[in-house]
């Protein structure tokens, strides 16, 4: 951590910002890359997702540091301070969107060459599209500070909660079809839960973001869909 | 919030540590109950363990902001400022555990009423054992300031790895005898995968808390074991 006693409240806050973009751009990234890896059985590009989490997680520590620090030196209020903090949250959230398409691309050679029913990789391609644009897309409204296109950002997490469950039953199937289909579903399932989970993190990134951008919290969130709701004996 | 200006750094921070230790006694308490109602298919006790959640977030909440408002009065320097950090990290990852605990409380219903095998449930409760006494142990060890319990708990969640990967191969193997149990299996997964991420969590308490305490960090950690080396080929 260098001096940036010289640097004003605002400078400092614009390349916190900064430190934002660059995680969004790669989480971005790592989500769409995990999952081609995964479709494709690309190993290499998998090892590739594996080695950029270790740069996420130095931009993070480097923004915890920064933030912390102006806390400290500079004692903000309310509105300043709201954003510092909100940068923090947002950080550890794009941290573990990282940490879920690291969690994709380690599965790559688990789940094995084309193992994958075309069908069933294009829903989970579909499913990683909708997520990628999320992503990309909470990081744009707060950078361009529009709070109110996270209202409709947030209320699109439905469709990939939707997806995700189509996914689901339609892993159940693959595996009552043939056995031998089981172990590399099972992979599948939580790399379609994790791209799930990514959606669930952009949700908590446009609420910071908004709260950051507004003052106050984002309208009440509709009842969470997910497979929990999927018993045996509507699976089969 | 309230005004805190009349009591020292010290009640602060005092404070903030029984929230931690609520927290922690929180999130035992709904680790060990969501996976017996899991086991006994308990939904009252699931629900319980549902509303439970709600808890656990307002008291992150609370520490949340108090932690921040500290750092801004007092402007803490070095020791200080690592204290309330720590505390804020801490209690994020025991948020995390209740989340994952109320996540296994939403699959007790689609589990359903007997179809978890004996010697399963025997597998899946022996890790929920060793995964509450990891909560257990790294909230008592943070509370009482005793860095060198941290290293040996730390060390202690390969058990719990090693276990998950017991419990991930036992359940392939129940999936493949019978499809009709393939539903209840996949559910009973992702609780499985559930209570080893809540270990995942205590390693990162762990660090945390022996960061605050020591002002270094923990010792590098072994390559992390888990399921994704598990292939088709292995798994048949």
């Amino acid at each position: 951590m260098g001096e940036h006693t010289v640097s004003s409240f605002d400078e400092e806050l614009e390349h916190i910002d900064r430190l934002i973009r660059d995680m969004g751009d790669l989480s971005g990234a790592m989500t769409r890359a995990s999952t081609n890896a995964l479709l494709e059985s690309d190993n290499a590009l998998a090892q590739r997702v594996i080695s950029d989490d270790t740069i996420m997680d130095a931009k993070q520590r480097e923004l915890d540091e920064r933030a912390i620090t102006l806390i400290a030196k500079r004692q903000p209020m309310a509105q300043d301070l709201r954003s510092v903090v909100g940068a923090i949250r947002m950080a550890s959230d794009l941290e573990r969107i990282g940490d879920l398409a690291k969690n994709i691309a380690k599965r790559v050679g688990a789940v094995g060459q084309g193992a994958t029913p075309r069908s069933l990789a294009h829903s989970i391609d579909a499913m990683a599209s909708l997520v990628l644009q999320q992503v990309n897309g909470v990081v744009e409204h707060y950078v361009r500070r529009n709070p109110e296109a996270l209202v409709h950002l947030r209320d699109e997490d439905e469709k990939i909660d939707i997806q995700y469950t189509s996914v689901f039953r339609e892993l159940l199937t693959y595996m009552m079809e043939d056995p031998r289909n089981i172990t590399s579903c099972t992979h599948l399932l939580f790399c379609a839960k994790n791209l799930e989970r990514i959606g669930d993190h952009v949700t908590n990134i446009a609420e910071n973001a908004y709260y950051v951008m507004t003052g106050s919290q984002l309208p009440v969130q509709r009842p969470k869909l997910d497979e929990t709701q999927v018993t045996a004996e509507a699976g089969s």
